[in-house]
């Protein structure tokens, strides 16, 4: 088995939110396609213990925001890294109400679609949400769909634990190594900064410095 | 409700296939993607039509080949415009058996994944197979996994019937526009050719021209 091969699957990478105007959350995904043309149905990937699927549970509808290529690592990071328990995720954000009124996320999105649940289907430790489409309708006509392989290997982003896609990072590396390449992981995402790939060293970083895939602080980083 | 936004969504393009030596069949489907990480399982979306959807129920297994850029127009025609009920898909491809029997189109893939059925979920005109992964091996490390819009937009290809992101083609121009384009459609998979744009006219092409999406012959286009 090669686990190398599951990185050949092409998926393209969404803002999944529910709720309604007093209470709303998202969370990215890659996991969203089309199961049937008539009616015009999509599948949504989502796991149980998401607060997002809690909320597409209780209200029965759900939009996705397709992310654009330019999208800012602070989106990553606010819906792909955070849980909306911890923090209100659209506080801030360019919000639009859909038909069913759930919220629609409008920064760095080309295209938005909005479903009402018609099934909900068990695969284990996530819910496969079967949604009907109500509605879609294009943002942006200049930039194009960003794909998870784009954002793995041009922007270097990670599967966050709950992803469907999530592979468990590969044991350190022994001490004598780990001193050569003085490498520091971004706590919330888990990307790690190498002094000798990225050719600056950790400490000349300046202090407004940024996580590159998800915007974290530079506080948030500790020795790898 | 803008269908255009249907189209912002990221597939790739994977021929599933299932049988075994005697009798074994597959098709083209890009709507196939992981739904767990623990245990690693993905959904892979069937029209109940098609043929391979009856081995995959009857087999208990099936394989997901993942096709690259490269890939010819003839594998696109035999797996995406015809049935196998018609015609034997199989003969005289590459096929590698799996640890199930299951046959692996090996022509045009980069990578394949293995799989035996845990679930079967019924969504309207498809079946949503669920299956764990059990084998997945890269076969080609140098070209890029095609996408859907790669596909479309460079490729010029269609989404046939059967596809849960089949949309109908739009009414016919009206007769006076259409007698200045001339335009042809490919029978097999409805591919329209342009005097006008493709810069040459239909009756001066070439005995051996075929369709650049699915290879057909010439003598399969009829005036559109």
């Amino acid at each position: 088995m090669n686990q190398e091969a599951l990185y050949k699957i092409t998926y393209g990478l969404y803002i999944v939110c529910s709720g309604d105007k007093k209470q709303g959350n998202g969370f990215i995904s890659n996991t969203f396609f089309q199961v049937t043309a008539s009616p015009a149905q999509f599948a949504a990937c989502c796991n149980k213990d998401n607060y997002t699927a809690e909320l597409i549970e209780k209200y029965g509808h759900f939009s996705v925001s397709v992310l654009h290529q330019n999208t800012a690592a602070e989106t990553f990071g606010r819906f792909g890294y955070k849980s909306g328990r911890d923090i209100d995720k659209l506080d801030g954000m360019d919000v639009k109400y859909g038909i069913t009124g759930t919220p629609i996320i409008l920064n760095d999105s080309l295209a938005y679609l909005e479903f009402k649940v018609v099934q909900k289907l068990d695969v284990g430790t996530h819910w496969l949400f079967i949604g009907e489409l109500l509605d879609a309708q294009i943002l942006d006509e200049v930039n194009f769909p960003i794909t998870y392989a784009y954002y793995r290997e041009i922007k270097k982003g990670l599967a966050p634990k709950n992803a469907p896609t999530y592979i468990a990072k590969p044991e350190s590396e022994p001490e004598n190594v780990k001193e050569e390449h003085n490498q520091y992981e971004c706590s919330d995402c888990g990307y790690i900064y190498d002094d000798k790939e990225d050719g600056v060293r950790f400490s000349d970083l300046p202090d407004d410095w940024r996580c590159p895939v998800c915007g974290a602080p530079i506080g948030d980083f500790i020795p790898f």
